[in-house]
């Protein structure tokens, strides 16, 4: 079965968006900030010698996680803000999100949204059983992110440890209670963006 | 001149003291799990050919610390939990405490605690004279850390990154405004039990 993998690009003191996530700043007011390696790794990317698959070390974790992909989650507030920016589902595979409302799926170029009222176990089931052998991406917002983190429904978090202080927003990891959870840290990837860092979450 | 260096071991969620701080518990309730690089770096580390020196990437970055650091910066908090355990400055060098109270100086064997009544900046200064060429280590607790960043004080911000989620405690970077403060990344070094992450604060 595959794995549930939290991924998220976080400030070095923990903010996943900054503050008043709108429709309009759909990663807060500079949140956008947190975004940019994705941006500046494709801007001064460099080819590979078939002349299309970018080099790099961000660039290879990007491809990564389209290739292991099988299933993403989405809370609805990310939906909300991000559907307009992404005219389609953000990845090109079935996508759930997690939302207190009834309502039909919606059918994009590249996936299917479908909208689950009945929980975060019942959104992870049926992504998982989407997924297949593939991961299921949870990939924001930063709330949902945290309930997944707290139902202990994650196997694995991938940070991606963005080099600014951002002073204000939403916090990936709050409100987890007092109980530690140990994590196992698996790999360290420099790039001169960001800092990836990733955690297997054992159960 | 010396760089002035906030140097903390934090969580993955940002605490780098658990909650209820007091005598008994320095590190806060749990908080002490921050701490254990360092013993276990202790415990099972090799020594070199010497048979003195410890190899190890944890040990050589506490070696390196001990090695550059010519003052030591605490606040009151820090002195107040951590006198009796230390039974000496917690470095081998002039340790000045940011108080409210004016107070004598204390000697200790290694070293003298110098109270310091009026400020950020006057604490610093006088840590930086008695550091000379070497660095004003900012070693805690949290609040006088992100005083420092706040304040624009800190040349390099060094931490320790623990591979646990605490949930609760007292976050070293919070409440700091929401201007960005853009850092350069300039080391990652991994180890067994933490990740130690630098960055240079630009002025």
């Amino acid at each position: 079965m595959g794995r549930t993998v939290l991924s998220m690009s976080v400030s070095l003191d923990g903010f996943a968006a900054g503050p008043d996530v709108s429709p309009e700043q759909p990663m807060g007011r500079g949140g956008e900030r947190l975004h940019e390696w994705l941006f500046q790794a494709d801007g001064d990317r460099a080819v590979a010698a078939d002349g299309v698959t970018p080099v790099g070390v961000d660039a290879a974790q990007v491809r990564e996680r389209h290739a292991t992909t099988g299933a993403v989650v989405i809370g609805q507030r990310t939906f909300d803000v991000g559907v307009d920016l992404w005219q389609d589902t953000p990845f090109p595979v079935p996508c759930f999100v997690v939302t207190r409302e009834a309502r039909d799926p919606l059918t994009m170029k590249s996936g299917v949204f479908t909208f689950v009222d009945d929980g975060l176990h019942s959104t992870l089931r049926q992504a998982r059983h989407a997924a297949g052998d593939q991961s299921v991406l949870v990939m924001g917002g930063p709330t949902i992110g945290r309930q997944f983190v707290k139902a202990g429904l994650v196997d694995e978090i991938h940070l991606q440890l963005v080099p600014v202080l951002l002073g204000a927003g939403t916090r990936l990891f709050d409100d987890l209670g007092t109980d530690h959870v140990e994590l196992e840290r698996t790999a360290v990837i420099e790039s001169p963006h960001v800092t990836h860092l990733r955690y297997h979450v054992p159960k």
